[in-house]
């Protein structure tokens, strides 16, 4: 089926979608044709989120979450605590930490890693304004909650070295075995770590 | 990542993409964070292309295959043999055949097959506007290309019986062996018509 379709509309939307990653032709296709059969609603109420999603949506100017409003419903949450900010990489990571319950405070979202190879340098994400919040606003806590890669750990000790000037604690993400994954199986750089950072049994 | 988006149009953008079939809330997560990464241009092109697709396309009247004018680009085009018409279920099975390069004729897509099942009765799909073509438009050949399932049989044994009061020749798909697959791997009923329905060796 990588033939041209008999019509230009279907092989526009088809081409479009299949633009989409992991959205091959022939998925895109079936997606085309699902739309077809339904009601005529469906598929501009899809198309005009798709199109409202990109154009109208911004940026929170504090955390650099997305957000529809100067300030996000994060940010702007009366209840969060102003003091402890989660420096994550990217919108998915404050998603994953909010699905946890476990943070209470606000997000900084960097935008991206430190990496010298890729060609993205501390300039390149939003470190700088990481560290005017942290001043301006007399942060108390940051927890540093990026990804426990080469990048991740580049990024944590650039941060933590530009933020040493300020009477902040630093913390990170605790590292060690995974919930419900067998010791057996466990890599040994995970399991060494989990060794060193043994924590008293409660 | 059950929990509500921070973003109403986030929401809306994933709510709608996981309508699709075989997409779920994680993949549409993924899809809408990937626009939101991509220019603007590309989501209004994504999204203005679904609604166009689903607004503006219509049917043709001869052969009710998707079309953007009154008659399809396959009806309309000269070359094809306007008098041996192929028979198939719906739109994707008329890709499927041109891909083949097989068939030089016009198409008549029926919308369905009989179902009693399904509550999908002969008046349900499109048959009379076959037979009417069939009389109307002399055409020489009926090809009846639809799956060789139960409802792909009766449908088929009944455009025989609406037909054979027209001088048309009538016929089927060959149901024999697939291409690639071993004997010894065929289903019984495949392998027993494969045998009856021999052809000579050429």
């Amino acid at each position: 089926m990588e033939n041209r379709l008999n019509s230009s509309l279907l092989e526009k939307a088809v081409a479009d979608l299949s633009k989409l990653p992991g959205i091959g032709r022939k998925t895109a296709l079936r997606l085309a044709l699902h739309l077809l059969r339904k009601e005529p609603e469906e598929a501009v109420s899809l198309g005009n989120a798709l199109i409202e999603l990109r154009t109208k949506i911004s940026y929170c100017s504090c955390c650099h979450n997305i957000s529809e409003e100067e300030t996000c419903q994060i940010c702007s949450d009366p209840r969060r605590d102003r003091k402890i900010v989660c420096v994550v990489e990217n919108i998915q990571d404050v998603l994953a930490v909010e699905a946890t319950g476990s943070h209470k405070g606000l997000y900084h979202v960097l935008g991206g890693l430190i990496s010298p190879l890729d060609g993205i340098g501390p300039s390149d994400i939003e470190i700088d304004s990481l560290v005017k919040r942290v001043e301006n606003d007399k942060i108390k806590e940051v927890i540093l909650a990026l990804s426990p890669t080469i990048e991740g750990d580049t990024t944590n000790f650039y941060i933590f070295r530009k933020l040493s000037a300020f009477p902040v604690k630093i913390t990170m993400l605790a590292r060690g075995l995974s919930v419900g994954n067998e010791l057996e199986y466990t890599d040994e750089l995970t399991l060494g770590k989990s060794i060193q950072n043994r924590i008293p049994f409660q």
